[in-house]
């Protein structure tokens, strides 16, 4: 058969489900959304189903703009931060120098380079894990970084951000700050002064709606303009009705958010330090999520362990730096509490 | 700026939204989703959309699979026919040949291959508006062809499809069935017999839910994976969890859309013959539209006629021969006597 693409075929990863599991290995919050999401879907007229939905989410991107003190053509609206960031790369990446992103971050920015054809360098984390920008300073087609990086938890200082942006003015430099509600400064303060930055953002980390897909773009709109072109030239209505009412009323629920939010960060850092104690090393988190190791320790044995417990964990026996470390996404103070106490069993178990 | 794509910045055309307008301009379906769509809705837990959505869609597929007599691997699911189509086009049409379709067609797969650089050729439709099976037996990269097609509404009967697929063995031939359920015979039952026919359908008009953004590919499944793969390599999560339950719902509400379908066709049928009886001249549809004309008119002014009544319909200003058409949808039959009540008093305020 002429024209298939030579792709390698995708097998799903099993998401477990069970009752009465921990499910702790893509990094969902724990917590529901906020009331007023139930109240929007309780009372959704399922008959306004019949139209398609709206082309320019204008009214997403209008209550997004009273959030963050910008006018609304600064966003694009997508399912899920994967297809913003997928147009992004249509978008924004068609130069024949290679892009620039960490070896050990988000997974998917090798995938898009890849099924798009676009050249890319993978840079080396030092040591620490930690992003090191000087590297970034290097002939390139553009820039990703995730900041807070996955999955190490790491985040950057604005001030390095900004380097970054001030020695490539030449090319787009996109912060994915999917994880920025666990950590403090976003690079949004750094809009104004550097039209080559795009921020990606998504609903299903801090917001508690993985399950309804809703990401978006926030950049200058002569660059925006250009991924609502790829968007429009792709799948125009990709964000559904439901979802961008049930996403408007997430925005205007700000102060329940930001209280979950609070607790997931007060947990992680819990959580950390009682496993510190137990001789568990953990990177530092700006995330909803821990990297950790123990050195005494074979990480696989004690990720089967968790999951012949109903504890869903991640590891990555592919990333080879990472073959001795597991990430574990936070739950509630409960949830952890139990898995703090399975690790510590454990540990006493290797020990004895 | 390095690296920009150089693409026609889109500007979205105008959604018109008025409490008591008639909105007959992008095929939508008059009646509401069935009534177990709204009892899902009603009933849905909010909590569960914390959790990241099925990545594999296997409920759905699942039904889909009881309703067509096949397997599920048959099936991919994606956020509406558009994605579905976008994802099959990176997936087949990768060779140097250029693809063949229609001059007057659904108008985005000119826009895909555009997007793609995929070489095209767009083959015109005879004087009777067309397609023509025998201009598709030439050198090609694949071939996509909307049955019915759109904006003509006219039906190819399956011998001729089978032709076409029996003299492009070498390549995939995608056959767009968004409108099949308002037709006859739809190319599954050819599945069996050739392994490089994909077909493609979506729940946005006989299904009433064009909000929600549900379409599906239907094809051998050794060419499906490649389509999953390519989904799983852009936005593995792009129907949302929402989507999937409410989909499956409308799946198991057959009777319901089979009444409703039975409306429209009938509704249709009664319109284009009114119409002709007032001077229009209508193609057979067996869609949920009309395209239509009078020798006697300058469309246009009908077009903005209706528009001052608060009735939208459609016309192709840029597409040559359709200059003179109007693409009008079929709504309720109350909205269409109203329609037919306006065009026959335009008329004959024209004519005396």
């Amino acid at each position: 058969m002429k024209g298939i693409r030579n792709i390698t075929p995708y097998v799903p990863g099993e998401q477990p489900n069970y009752p009465d599991m921990i499910k702790l290995n893509t990094n969902e919050n724990p917590y529901p959304p906020s009331p007023t999401v139930a109240t929007v879907l309780k009372h959704f007229d399922a008959e306004q189903l019949k139209r398609y939905s709206s082309v320019d989410n204008l009214a997403l991107k209008t209550v997004l703009g009273g959030k963050h003190g910008l006018s609304p053509d600064h966003f694009l609206i997508g399912n899920g931060s994967d297809e913003v960031l997928a147009f992004c790369f249509l978008a924004f990446f068609n130069s024949s120098d290679p892009i620039l992103f960490p070896d050990i971050t988000y997974g998917f920015y090798k995938v898009w380079a890849e099924l798009f054809k676009i050249p890319f360098k993978e840079l080396p984390l030092n040591n620490a894990f930690e992003v090191n920008c000087n590297d970034y300073i290097q002939l390139n087609g553009g820039i990703i970084i995730a900041n807070p990086n996955a999955p190490t938890g790491l985040f950057k200082p604005l001030s390095e951000i900004e380097k970054l942006l001030q020695k490539n003015q030449d090319v787009i430099v996109i912060i994915d700050e999917a994880y920025i509600d666990f950590a403090d400064q976003s690079a949004v303060s750094l809009l104004d002064k550097y039209p080559n930055l795009i921020i990606i953002r998504t609903f299903s980390k801090s917001r508690s709606l993985a399950g309804l897909r809703i990401g978006y773009a926030i950049g200058n709109p002569e660059y925006v303009k250009i991924v609502e072109s790829i968007k429009s030239s792709f799948n125009p209505y990709s964000v559904d009705m439901l979802a961008e009412n049930i996403a408007v009323a997430a925005v205007y629920d700000e102060e329940y958010y930001l209280g979950i939010t609070a607790e997931i960060c007060k947990t992680r850092d819990w959580f950390s330090k009682k496993i510190e104690e137990i001789g568990f090393h953990s990177l530092e988190s700006k995330t909803n999520f821990l990297l950790l190791t123990h050195p005494e320790l074979v990480i696989e044995e004690l990720y089967h362990y968790l999951e012949t417990k109903d504890v869903f964990v991640r590891y990555f026996p592919k990333i080879e730096r990472l073959s001795n470390y597991l990430r574990i996404s936070i739950g509630t103070q409960e949830d952890m509490e139990i898995v703090y106490q399975l690790m510590a069993d454990y540990i006493w178990k290797k020990t004895t």
